[in-house]
């Protein structure tokens, strides 16, 4: 953890997990397939030499309403503690996910969120892609929308490589399904690209 | 967390983390399953009334090995460490996962291996099966031994309701792939129910 007491040094920056935490919640309902997305998540940006990622599903009385999550901690070398503190990126592909994780994420956090299912968001500050529809209409199955919604991820966040994430998400596909996983991956990857270059012009 | 400065009390026990926290690790190789397995266990777990449960996966350094691993930590009420620290249960499906965390099991922590794969154990003191065998003879699926696994250690541990692990196997068993889970999940119980009896007799 990071120590307060120590005195500053301008030229020799101690890196401290602190530095180069971050944290993601995936979620939505039950059925979305959001822990799928975050073990490929995880394992993807451990594929960086030196980060590492905890990944971390919760079950109890919070649990048992209709909202589901993965949560996931990286950092350049270890992480101390592995549960989410204050998130960095929350995604939320239902009302009641966003509804019950906004409050935790950070006041410059990312959001992003299925603009179809999420009606009212609690900020102007959000990026939205209908995920559930583009799956039914551009792949065929709406089981595939967490893929999609890792695509965008990948390109808005920047925080995993194209390349690792492409190779997780062919190696953890359910046998039969990786065509259509990786066609989401890559409608996912274009509309956060898309999605970025607007936000900057 | 407990506060070992109060002072005791004969008749008013306090139910403490400590007194209820369970700690499991199931543990073998890459595409055996273990993350799904131990998702499915918690699930079940804390389907029980006031059980909490937090399955983790640790991505980093280490894990870049060989040796795949799921954790789960499973208490009554709030769970305030979400990592194992010591392990009352491991499931070992390989040599590598057995050498790599067996030194993190409790001495009377109950080791669970799969005896055709694990042929150098480093106690007497564990119960064996031969899960990846027996998916292929019996289920002809190699890929369903984790699901047997989660049979026998239902039956052996006590640690969840056969309902409730019925019912989380068939909620999470990929499309088509149920009637073959659930035939595992069975074979696991019956195994497990069999191996405690001789334990016993």
């Amino acid at each position: 953890m990071s120590n307060g007491r120590s005195p500053s040094h301008k030229h020799h920056k101690v890196q401290t997990e602190s530095d180069s935490r971050y944290e993601i919640r995936l979620s939505g309902s039950g059925g979305q397939g959001l822990i799928f997305a975050g073990v490929v998540l995880a394992q993807a940006i451990a594929t960086i030499d030196g980060r590492n990622a905890v990944q971390t599903q919760s079950y109890g009385p919070e649990a048992r309403g209709g909202a589901s999550r993965a949560d996931l901690v990286i950092a350049d070398g270890d992480i101390y503690y592995p549960k989410p503190m204050k998130l960095d990126l929350l995604l939320a592909l239902t009302q009641e996910a966003c509804d019950s994780y906004y409050p935790d994420l950070k006041e410059d956090g990312l959001l992003i969120i299925d603009n179809q299912l999420v009606t009212q968001v609690p900020t102007s500050n959000y990026i939205g892609f209908p995920f559930v529809q583009l799956a039914k209409t551009e792949i065929g199955v709406p089981m595939v929308a967490n893929v999609i919604a890792l695509g965008a991820i990948c390109s808005v966040s920047g925080i995993v490589s194209v390349k690792a994430l492409t190779e997780v998400v062919r190696l953890r596909a359910p046998r039969g399904t990786d065509e259509k996983n990786l066609a989401a991956l890559d409608l996912g990857l274009k509309l956060g690209k898309k999605a970025r270059k607007e936000a900057m012009a």
